[in-house]
């Protein structure tokens, strides 16, 4: 068994600290927040709430899960408490300007972390214990830190459940900035462009659906986000720019009716996000669907589950992709291997349902 | 009883077929590619299929589902075998143009329609009759279309479970422009960005989910979307020249450090965002929703389900949030009334769940 100190107990926080107690490690929470750190006790995310010095003292682990700026100032706190071989590491979104600071503060002791999962929401009431399930767990080691410590690093990472994978600082932030900071910014900017709408009021009347799923990440905090996107400024701005030509590229081919330069831009598009891994292609394999229409009455996704789980086929994933007033719609389910999709669709069929086989 | 001329029957034609047919409509298909009337003829989604001046002549109600480019040419091969007082409207995603030329063509005879649900996949076999229910349909009457021919593509548009919403072309460019066209080519820019990055190999692989979510709308047809945003062009473009003045200024803001500035605008995003009406809030009541972790064991999402059935609760949606390797995670349910939901949270806490309650 491990002890770990844990400081800032919020959504991340929380999470992992009930994920490690479930998985029979001992959690000591640190928190300003007086409030939420007794909820964190509260619902069993930590054993016990500790000041800084107690809990870097005891632990063999300090997990930092505390805003980003907050990150370098909480590796000074610990320094001087801190036990011999203890190991620190933090879980902020962006890690180029964490790690550099806190390798020289805490040499061949650090660990920059990064768990890709996350919720809308925050806090504390939020938390999950298997927030990180699946999840890649991106592991930014600083200079001097040897196999050993990353080891144990990648234990507490399959602990929470998620999958450790080590890179530098600076892929890191490339490739977050790419995949969440500039979708982030694209959001904001779609919503900016429709306050300026001269149809506003309608736009906003028909934008629930599609629209409203498309922006969800730009309602994300502020000040969260300030933060985020300020330790990651430089590459983000050079990413902005990049998207800018993509952008200025699409107005002319409309502006000069190239429809033929439009539609080779459209499709190498395609042609990218036909080769991004399916959600749990690559790292967590395949995903194997069922398209079902269930009619419009109350029980029918029920006989659908039931049919399956007395057939001990597991679903993986199940989305109701267009909703009526009622319970049914068109369902989507997912297997994790053709097999299952194959006997699914066999005992489906036979109950009365019509599955559409899919393969993404 | 009413009968339909169907020009096209891929997935809205085909959809509305099937839609309208169980209604109790008569449905006639028209379609240059017989295998897919023949298709559309198994499936149920047309009583018949005949020539397009057949269907023209019989018909009270012409609909054209072709691809945007064929709207106008079909008008004018309607024209001379249409009988009289028959209506004609489309389907398809801008108005503007088709609405000015097709009224010159067929005056105070055409509707044009816009029927705002859709699918990733196209074609005679993902056709759905649950397609359009509850979804908004727009209608731009062309000038001079008396208020009786309007009733009439209203009672059509009920007839498939859509709600009928009239606007000028004007405006419905303007509103799709933002809404659609927009976020495609926004998903195009990332994807283009994204095959231009050095660590493009390690951002692919990380992409999976919410990236991979985001830019689902750029797996389209690039020539059914060159189609869509070329008949949109100056719109476009000119949507195109707000959302970069919004990026520019993001871009500016991290470049100069200035992060109130960017928490300004993100704010004001976030603001707009929530303004937005929630998918079935609006038009369509509000959400009432669940979250439940659930264990990883086979069978309980059947047993969630089995509860809510045996109360008579209907489920209007149901999302796996994050899923783990066997069925569980964590699973959001959706009612439409604080009653069902509370009466769901009940049974479940009754079946030894913990449902947690969200309201948007």
């Amino acid at each position: 068994m491990s002890r770990v100190c844990l400081v800032g107990v919020g959504l991340i926080g929380g999470s992992l600290g009930l994920a490690l107690r479930e998985a029979g490690w001992e959690v000591l929470g640190v928190d300003p927040d007086r409030a939420s750190l007794a909820r964190a006790l509260e619902i069993g995310a930590i054993d016990g709430a500790v000041e800084l010095e107690e809990g870097a003292s005891r632990a063999e682990l300090a997990v930092i899960a505390t805003p980003v700026e907050e990150v370098i100032p909480t590796c000074r706190k610990l320094l001087p408490a801190l036990a011999r071989d203890a190991l620190v590491m933090d879980v902020a979104s962006t890690k180029c300007a964490i790690v550099q600071k806190a390798e020289e503060i805490l040499p061949g002791r650090f660990i920059g972390g990064h768990p890709m999962a996350g919720s809308e929401k925050g806090g504390i009431d939020a938390a999950d214990p298997y927030l990180f399930e699946n999840a890649p767990f991106v592991l930014c080691p600083g200079t001097g830190v040897d196999s050993k410590a990353i080891a144990r690093a990648e234990e507490l990472v399959r602990k929470v459940g998620a999958i450790p994978i080590q890179m530098t600082a600076q892929e890191h932030d490339e490739v977050v900035g790419m995949i969440s900071h500039l979708p982030h910014l694209c959001a904001v900017a779609l919503l900016d462009t429709l306050t300026g709408l001269e149809q506003k009021d309608q736009a906003m009347q028909l934008a629930a659906g599609g629209f409203r799923d498309l922006t969800r990440i730009a309602s994300g905090s502020p000040e969260l986000w300030r933060g985020i996107l300020g330790s990651n400024r430089w590459v983000v701005a050079q990413l902005l720019g990049e998207l800018q030509k993509s952008l200025q590229k699409s107005k002319e081919f409309l502006e000069q009716g190239d429809l033929t330069g439009l539609t080779a831009q459209l499709a190498k598009a395609k042609e990218t996000r036909e080769k991004l891994p399916a959600r749990r292609k690559g790292l967590l394999g395949a995903s194997y669907e069922l398209l079902l229409s269930l009619p419009d009455r109350p029980g029918s996704l029920a006989k659908v589950t039931a049919v399956l789980a007395e057939a001990e086929i597991n679903i993986q994933d199940l989305e109701i992709l267009r909703v009526r007033e009622g319970e049914g719609g068109t369902v989507k389910l997912s297997f994790a291997s053709d097999q299952a999709q194959q006997k699914a669709a066999e005992r489906l069929r036979a109950s009365g349902f019509k599955p559409v086989l899919r393969h993404e």
